[in-house]
C-alpha cells in the first residue's frame, strides 16, 4: 500500500512541523501574561540597539530606591506608588503602544477650545466622571494640563484681570496645600499674589482656592468667601472613592483633577480642568500655549488608556474585573487602621477623627481615608514634629509649610507597602 | 485496516486544526509590518472596550486636517509634520511600548540635579550630540523640559537675581523669535522683562537670547552684547544637519534643543538644555518643579527611543539604514529649490541668499536650508505681506511679530508635502 504509506508520512511530518508553531503562537499571543516581560523590556534588557557603543540602553526609572528596615523613609511627597501593584495585576489592559510616526504635530483638535487636547483623553475623562458621579461634565469644557499644577497657574492667569493696578489676591483656608503660595509667587507675577489664609482676608477681589478633600488634613471644604468680584477654583484632586465618600456630583465653575492621585500615574504629569465659562477656558488654554505650547500627547493617550481601564472595571456587575477604586479603598482602610493602631501604641501622636457617610458610588456607608495623614505630636517638649521624626529617619512635611502649627506634619499614605510598613513600625515605637 | 484508517483521520484532523493557528501566528508575529496596524490600533479601530456605551474609543489625533487645492494653507506655525514620512519608513524602530504600571512615580533619578529626568533620555541626548558633533556634552548637566519653551522660561528664572530691585532685561537681536517677548512678559514677572532688540540695549545687566540658526531668518548668530553682569542663552533648536552645516561643536554656558525641530516630534513636547554651571542647572530644575512638578516620563522615554533610532542610523558605514538627517536634508534642499523657483516665477518676492560652507557631519560642502523662509514682498503697494498672502489663503506670520518690517513674513518649510506643494503653486501665481 505505497499511497497510504506516503499519505501517513506526510501527515506525521505536518503534525510535527505544527508543534513549534503552536508553542510560538502561544508565547507571542501572551507577551504580557503576568511574569512575562514585554517585547520592549526584552529589547532593553537583552538586546541593546546597534551603536550604543557597548553600553546597553538604560532601563526606564523605577522611582525612589527600595528600602530596608534601617533606611530613611521619605513620606514628604505624595508619591502614589501604592497603585503600582494594582496596575501590575491588570496585565496589558492599560498598556500603550505608540508608533514612531504617531501624534508628531503640535495640533490635536483644531476645532476645540483646547486645541492641543487628544480627543480620546477628552472622551475618557467625561466617561470616568459619569461612571463615578463625582463631577458634572455636561456643559463643561475639558482642558488638559501638564499635571494639575500647570492648570492651577492657568486658572490664576485666566481669573486675574490684565488691567488691574494691583495683583489679584490668592487665598485659601489654612491649613492649605504648601504648593499654593510657592507656585503663586515664584515668578513674582504682577497679575496675582499670595495673600494667605482666606479666613483673615479683607477685600472684594480675590481668587479662593478650595481643596476638598483638603491637602493636608483631608477635611471636606466649601468656599469661605463670597463676593461679586471674587472667584473660586476647586481643587478636587482627592475627590475619588478610594479617599472619601462621593456625596454629590460637584458642579463648580472651575474644577481641577489629576491622574497622579486618581489612578496613581504621577509620572505621566497629566491633569485636567472642567470649566464652565468658555472665555475662562480660552484664557487657561492660552496660558498652557505660552508656557509649554500644549501638553505631551503621549501622556494624554496613556492617561486615556488608563482612565478607560478604570471605567471598564465598573461596566455591568462583573465583580471579576480589576477595579481600581475597590483596590484603593481596601488599601487605604487597611493603612489607616495600621496608622491609628501605631499612634495608639506610641501614645504621643493624635490624628483627625474618622467620619463616615453614605457614598453614592459604593452605594454604602464609607469612611474618609485621606491620601495624607495630618499627624500631631502631643509631646510637650516637641515643638517641631517634622524635626523630631527626621531624627528617627522619617521624612514628612512640617505644618508650618501649610500655614499651620509645626507640631503637625503631613505624612503621605500612598507609598509602597515596604516603606509604609517600616514607617508604621517606627512610629509605634516612638514614646 | 481499521487502525490505519483511524490514524489517517486523526492526522487529517490535526492538520486542518493547525491551519488557522499558522495564519493567526503570522498576523500576531507581524503586527508592525508596514501597512499592518498595531494591536493597539486594532483595539481602537475594531474592538471598542466594554463600557464605551456603544461609542467606539476615539483614535489618536493626526494634526491639522488634510488639504485640497482650494484649502487655506496654514504655514504660520513650524509644525514639523514633514518628518512623519521618515518615521513611517522606519517601521517599529522608534515604537514605544509602555506597560500600565511603568514610571508611575514623580521620581526618576534622585541622585541627579534634574531628579525627574529618565536616565535613558540623558543617555540618548549625549549619544546623539556625540554622533552629530553639534554640541559639547562632557562636563555639562542635561536637563529635560516640557519643550524648550519651558526651559527658556527656566533659564530666565535661573539667571535673574531674586533680590534685584528691577526686573532683569531680556533682549535678542531683531528679527527675533516672536515667542521670546510673549513668553517673557505674559505673567508680568518681577524677575525679568522683555527689553527688545539687543542692538539698541544700553546697560550692564541683561539676558541675551541668541538663536542660531535664527528663527525667523536662518542667520548664523553670535551674542552681540558682552559685560560681566550679562548672561547669554543659546537657543540651538535648528542647529542640526538638515537645516545648516555643522561647523563647530558648540560649547556655550546654556544651550537649548528640542525634538520638535530635530526629529519632528512636536507632539511629545520634549526639549533639553545643556548647562555648564551646577547652580544654574539646579535653579532651572527648581523652575520646572514649581511649574509642572517634572516632565512627562512617557514622552521622555519616547524621545529616548526616537533619538536612539536617529543615532542608530549613523552607526558604521551601513548606508542601508534609515538616516534622519539625510532624509531631512534631501527634503529641505528640494523644498528650497521649489521655493526659489516659485519666487522667481512670481517676481514679487525676495528671499535670503543661499550660503554654503563645509559641514563637519556630512563631511562635504553644504548649503543652509532654514526651517522657515523669511520672505519679503517687494510689491510697492503691499505694506502688509501677511495680509496680502492671507487674501490668497496662505497663512504666515507677519514680520512685525519678530520686531521687523511687515513687508516680511515667516513661512514654515516643515509642513506635509501636499500642503507645501499647494503653497508653492499659489506663490508662483502671484503677480
Amino acid at each position: 500500500m505505497p499511497l497510504w504509506r506516503v499519505f501517513i508520512f506526510v501527515s506525521v511530518a505536518l503534525n510535527v512541523a505544527a508543534l513549534p508553531l503552536l508553542l510560538h503562537q502561544y508565547i507571542v499571543s501572551h507577551p504580557h501574561h503576568p511574569g512575562v516581560i514585554s517585547p520592549d523590556q526584552q529589547h532593553h534588557a537583552c538586546a541593546p540597539p546597534p551603536g550604543t557603543s557597548g553600553a546597553a540602553a538604560r532601563a526606564p526609572s523605577t522611582g525612589k530606591p527600595s528600602v530596608t528596615s534601617d533606611s530613611v523613609i521619605n513620606l514628604d511627597h505624595g508619591d502614589p506608588t501604592m497603585f503600582e501593584a494594582f496596575w501590575r495585576e491588570t496585565g496589558d489592559a492599560a498598556e500603550l503602544v505608540i508608533p514612531g510616526w504617531q501624534t508628531m504635530s503640535y495640533f490635536s483638535d483644531v476645532g476645540n477650545v483646547c486645541w492641543f487636547m487628544e480627543p480620546p483623553f477628552d472622551q475618557q475623562v467625561r466617561r470616568l466622571h459619569r461612571t463615578v458621579g463625582n463631577a458634572a461634565v455636561d456643559g463643561y469644557h475639558v482642558l488638559v494640563g501638564t499635571g494639575s499644577t500647570q492648570l492651577f497657574m492657568a486658572a490664576l492667569y485666566a481669573l486675574s484681570p490684565a488691567d488691574a493696578a494691583e495683583p489679584t489676591s490668592v487665598v485659601s483656608t489654612a491649613p492649605y496645600y504648601s504648593s499654593y503660595p510657592a507656585v503663586t509667587d515664584f515668578l513674582r507675577s504682577g497679575l496675582f499674589r499670595w495673600a494667605g489664609d482666606a479666613n483673615s482676608f479683607v477685600g472684594d477681589a480675590y481668587i479662593e482656592l478650595v481643596c476638598s478633600p483638603n491637602n493636608p488634613d483631608g477635611a471636606i471644604r466649601d468656599a469661605v468667601l463670597s463676593s461679586g468680584a471674587g472667584k473660586a477654583v476647586h481643587d478636587l484632586a482627592y475627590y475619588w472613592p478610594q479617599y472619601t465618600p462621593i456625596t454629590r456630583r460637584a458642579d463648580h465653575d472651575i474644577m481641577l483633577f489629576t491622574v497622579s492621585k486618581s489612578t496613581g500615574h504621577a509620572g505621566t504629569r497629566i491633569g485636567w480642568a472642567l470649566v464652565k465659562d468658555r472665555e475662562v477656558a480660552r484664557r487657561m488654554t492660552k496660558f498652557v500655549e505660552l508656557n509649554t505650547i500644549g501638553v505631551s500627547k503621549d501622556s494624554q493617550l496613556r492617561a486615556a488608556k488608563v482612565l478607560s481601564a478604570v471605567s471598564d472595571g465598573y461596566v455591568d456587575g462583573d465583580a471579576s474585573r480589576h477595579r481600581l477604586f475597590d483596590f484603593g479603598r481596601r488599601k487605604m482602610v487597611e493603612r489607616w487602621r495600621m496608622l491609628r493602631e501605631a499612634a495608639a501604641a506610641s501614645g504621643i501622636f493624635s490624628l483627625p477623627a474618622e467620619t463616615s457617610v453614605r457614598c453614592n458610588f459604593a452605594n454604602e456607608t464609607a469612611a474618609n481615608n485621606p491620601a495624607f495623614a495630618w499627624l500631631r505630636c502631643d509631646r510637650e517638649d516637641v515643638e517641631d514634629c517634622a524635626g523630631f521624626l527626621r531624627g528617627h529617619k522619617i521624612l514628612t512635611r512640617s505644618g508650618n509649610q501649610f500655614g499651620a502649627d509645626p507640631r503637625y506634619v503631613r505624612v503621605s499614605m500612598l507609598d509602597r507597602d515596604d516603606a509604609y510598613d517600616i514607617f508604621i513600625r517606627r512610629l509605634a515605637s516612638l514614646k
